[in-house]
């Protein structure tokens, strides 16, 4: 027998100067660090998805959306694990169970329905699972043709303890107490290792487990429930200022509320569901632009209505030419009945007329002068307008301030808010803001108008937008609308990022449309009202195909931001057909309500897009010739093995636009797309 | 101008009722939920790499390693932002910082050097950086022709809080307020122009930034540094009972620490710097198990090195047919003249006559008639070890004895454990007991013997573990060693995962050399010696190309666990040739003494592996025929592109192995490999 030595070191605890048999036992010593340590947990809850930024920002859903949750989970050693999603409603204290199923690799997966909205948090939970793991081994060593009668012996306190826990089942209570007996009774052997290992006794584990040294997931994650709009919108923007379908002098009168109202009808009737107006604040007159953009403006020209502010008052007034306060609530009122919505335009920048400009001076940047910055775009300036200075040491009246308007438009009735630009202010600002008034209001819905990096559109959405603008205006090719939508609909994206389409805007003209080619037109609504539930076209500037450009920009010729138009309301044309034809058939059909349930489908021509919109039974094939010239064909690949239609079994492809039906066969189908004629099939699958 | 009315909810703040440039200014109400925000910070830093679960866990490294850093930094706006990388050395409280710069897509990079042993930190920190956005937006005016006088006036303002922070030089203090002085001069407008676009303004702008409300990332992050042979290290498996060159009556002579050292000259020629010896503590004798795990043992059998603990100790305790503790210290001590370190092996099991069983039976699990449950994986059954109940309400004892074991050993001079099991013991336990030993012995390194599931294998190196066992013994086809290489060294894994690798252990005889074939020998041997800068053997069975299974296990025949070997520890073969040639390659190249520097190079035929292994400027071409029995030749591709190799340009490959030379040209390369000749080359690339 060895005798160790005393160690070198001085912080080394003494080593047993002789036989540690003879020596006593050392005296326990619980290390402070331990004190946080709860020693005997064993389970791992790790890679939690979805979570965002390490739980920093909540998922997004709408009611009757299932979340699946995966984690990988898993113990030291051999033994069973037991793991449970827990989630909650909104306010709710009580957390509700859903059972975790294993995958493959330690992966486990479970899922539970939101249903109302609000913000739900979901967790997870796991342990070793005693019971389970005691079973398997005594199934293990019956069928090894073992005797276990103190395996059965321990399982007599496990049954026990299940009945202990059965507290308010009685009749469970009394079998498992029954049962626990037996397994002690030598007499009844057989029949106690038939019932240890059955069914029964398993149900029992699931139902009363044991639950000991639980690990319980670090965070409690969020999901951010908004109201069914927010999944499934259809927007119609105007300026209502051009609503007016009269002239004055031979010049387009200046609309109204009113002259929206009469607008309702046609709108509904097209299929929108929202309608989104620019400001309708008062206009400021200090360089006021005139058409075009001009630094000069005539005496006549009615301003741009992103200069905010005048003398009538600020963000929360009414231009008074467009109507009073009374009005516009009207307005709201009204379209609620034609299912339609009113959305408002947050723009936070002032006209130098903006009472804010007066009343707090220290809201806005200074130049050395003493005078305000107006706005630049470095070489270019925008005299018209104040820019608000977020790093204000003031900064927590101008976020009230702005909170304050909010609410002052959701009094109203506004529940729809589009933001201009959100990206030129704080995130920290728009975080604050959009939970402040969402405590009120939960039913409201931002919409991020952001063209910019993707990081920063990505932050926004993060942190409370319901929807954002996206590049679709930009995505025109196969290969970009196919990594485009994998990146919004299959990575991390789709999580919290609620794209809306919109192939034109009152600030884009884009290039590809700058042709007023009919089927171009047709080829990007189309795309537009299919890839994304929520999709927005600015009318009737978009309906009657205006596309004529400031030379070499992407912007309007004698833009309406610039001055009134006058439209002609009733035109209708082959887009309108296509539009009011496809806004009903989203209406009909559940899986042009969502957008992530994408899948894009096999087919041999570059210029021609496929794809799969599958929601329950209801099941999309759409197709789209993107050569808005050329009539084109192909053989497309329709993906039987996830429909569960065989190779031999005939199917019929209903084209929805067109009334035609296919029956087709097997993978391979020829589809053939003619722009002139019309440059899409829209067919539902029905076997 | 429209009223407003007030709102219907009352939860709503009244709107105003009049005109609001009339009405009085509203009173600053701050919200409670303002208190903690910082509302004029407007950077977000996100998405940080590397950072192991949100930051739960520290990355590794070795003294010398450069620490890359990468995060999404981001704010509001167009200004432009400054970053930078904040690092300390382990118990500094003061970070050092270094500089990152921008990729693309708002992606920033660092790095930082990691020089002494502990527990490095890093974050990150972020501004708006208003001095260079001033600067570039005052060259945009310029070279637009636009007068910047009040433009100088703003940048006076910025350069009189330059010389400010100047504060220690003098020099640029005096000529920053020099500066500002040019800059209110409307005579010296030239000069000030020139002056403010220059690079010496825009250096003062990185040396002395605002910093005005800067974004601190939320985390310090861990780099745990170990030292240098955690990175590079050369094992040596070896049973000190068998390392006697001696019989007894015809029979092997159980070896002593005496013998060992007798070996050390050889082990060190063939270049082995760690020494690791399976327990070698006390071998109990209750159920001892006899020769090829029968479950009788004759009187005069050795017992199983893992049955640990007898009248004589347990762990703390030395088996005295090896030796005393002193002589065990004596073969640390003389062992560091070879350039040997010896590794202990920690196994965490006791025999049943253990001094734990009696002194601390509560540490051990009971049976239901209150005898110690021996170890079983159903349906085999271990009577001769009693496993440790880590669920004991006594754990906290049970830690701290099993933590004075280890100061015990590291008293004795151990530096490295090599761990047994250790996915069959709590988590939490490891993550515990490895911080307090490295609290006293920050030079101390763990390998975990986890051969389990990928995620409780990872677990275990995220907590501590400063090596890990790996699947590279079942790795064997091009495929599956390139698949597996790529995860260990190109995935989150190479962070935290630092494998080592072996071809064979005491307790694994793998199908594919149980053929004996001594061509797989070699490549099995050098696969391991070049993927991973970290390997062992287990020797001389390995080298001598023991390979007799028990029949359809991958256990060996006659398997020195359970009895004491008599070796020719004189031999040598082919293999030791290349054992001993290879390790002196590692110790002269340091692109083998890492591991993650790995990359696949291209070759046209599925049983030839190439690949590159560089680091600066030593660039090796390793080429491996895995096809043990036929001669394989193919084109290999040089990445010439990443070595600076013109397509024109001739280089010499040098084969360390064989002293050949080759000149090559051009990418692609012929090579050709006999397996009974030498199925590998290992070519330094020389230009």
């Amino acid at each position: 027998m060895p005798t160790s030595t005393a160690p070198k070191k001085a912080k080394t605890p003494a080593a047993p100067k002789a036989k540690i048999i003879k020596s006593a036992p050392q005296p326990p010593v619980v290390d402070l660090s331990m004190v946080d340590i709860q020693g005997q947990i064993r389970v791992v809850i790790e890679r939690v998805s979805p979570e965002l930024d390490g739980g920093r920002f909540p998922i997004k859903a709408v009611p009757g959306d299932i979340i699946t949750v995966e984690a990988d989970i898993f113990a030291d050693g051999h033994d069973y694990v037991s793991a449970r999603l827990l989630y909650r409603a909104p306010h709710e204290k009580t957390w509700q169970e859903a059972p975790l199923h294993k995958l493959e690799n330690d992966r486990w997966t479970g899922q539970f329905a939101v249903l109302q909205m609000g913000r739900y948090q979901y967790t997870l939970e796991a342990w070793v699972d005693h019971i389970g793991s005691w079973q398997h081994e005594l199934d293990l060593k019956v069928r090894d043709g073992q005797r276990v009668t103190s395996e059965l012996l321990a399982g007599a306190v496990l049954a026990e303890g299940m009945g202990h826990r059965a507290g308010g089942n009685v009749a469970d209570q009394t079998e498992l107490y029954r049962v626990a007996g037996l397994f002690r009774d030598e007499a009844a052997y057989d029949e106690a290792v038939t019932i240890a290992l059955g069914d029964q006794f398993h149900h029992w584990a699931e139902t009363y487990p044991e639950r000991q040294h639980p690990t319980r997931y670090a965070q409690n994650l969020g999901v951010e429930v908004d109201r069914e709009r927010a999944g499934f919108s259809t927007w119609y923007c105007l300026f209502p200022r051009s609503a007016s379908r009269e002239l004055e002098n031979g010049a387009p009168k200046h609309g109204t509320f009113k002259d929206v109202e009469k607008l309702l009808p046609r709108l509904a009737g097209m299929g929108f569901d929202v309608l989104y107006l620019p400001p309708i604040h008062p206009i400021g007159t200090a360089h006021r632009k005139g058409k075009n953009n001009s630094v000069t403006c005539l005496p006549d020209e009615p301003g741009v209505p992103y200069g905010i502010g005048s003398a009538e008052g600020g963000h929360d007034a009414i231009h008074s030419e467009l109507g009073t306060v009374e009005e516009f609530k009207h307005l709201i009122e009204i379209s609620k009945n034609y299912g339609i919505e009113v959305a408002m335009d947050l723009a936070i920048q002032c006209s130098p007329d903006h009472p804010w400009a007066t009343q707090h001076p220290e809201w806005f940047k200074k130049r050395p002068d003493g005078s305000i910055q107006y706005a630049e775009n470095p070489p270019k300036k925008y005299q018209d307008i104040y820019p608000v200075y977020f790093e204000t040491e003031d900064w927590q009246n101008l976020w009230q301030e702005l909170k304050r308007v909010l609410l002052v438009w959701a009094s109203w009735g506004v529940r729809i808010v589009r933001v201009d630009n959100p990206h030129t202010k704080p995130f920290g600002f728009w975080e604050w803001v959009i939970a402040e008034v969402k405590k009120e209001y939960p039913d409201m819905i931002f919409l991020s108008e952001a063209f910019t990096r993707p990081k920063v559109m990505q932050q926004l959405a993060k942190l409370g937008y319901a929807h954002s603008y996206t590049y679709y205006t930009w995505r025109t090719t196969k290969a970009e609308i196919t990594e485009y939508m994998t990146e919004l609909t299959a990575g991390e994206m789709r999580h919290y990022f609620r794209p809306n389409f919109w192939p034109t805007t009152h600030d884009i003209n884009p290039y590809i449309l700058q042709s007023g080619h009919e089927a171009q037109f047709l080829i990007r609504y189309f795309l537009a009202a299919t890839l994304s539930s929520n999709y927005g076209i600015y009318g009737p500037s978009f309906e009657l195909m205006e596309h004529v450009p400031n030379p070499g920009k992407e912007e309007y010729m004698n833009s309406e931001k610039y001055e009134i138009k006058h439209w002609d309301w009733d035109r209708t044309n082959k887009l309108t057909y296509l539009i009011t034809l496809t806004n009903r058939i989203r209406r009909e059909n559940a899986a042009l309500q969502q957008t992530n349930n994408l899948t894009f489908c096999r087919i041999d021509d570059d210029q021609v897009l496929a794809y799969m919109k599958t929601t329950g039974n209801n099941r999309l094939l759409i197709i789209v010739n993107l050569d808005a010239y050329n009539r084109r064909a192909g053989m497309v690949q329709i993906p039987l093995w996830q429909l569960g239609i065989g190779g031999d079994q005939p199917y019929t492809v209903h084209d929805l636009l067109t009334g035609a039906q296919y029956t087709w066969k097997g993978e391979w189908n020829y589809v053939e797309l003619d722009p002139y004629m019309l440059p899409m099939h829209l067919f539902r699958i029905e076997v």
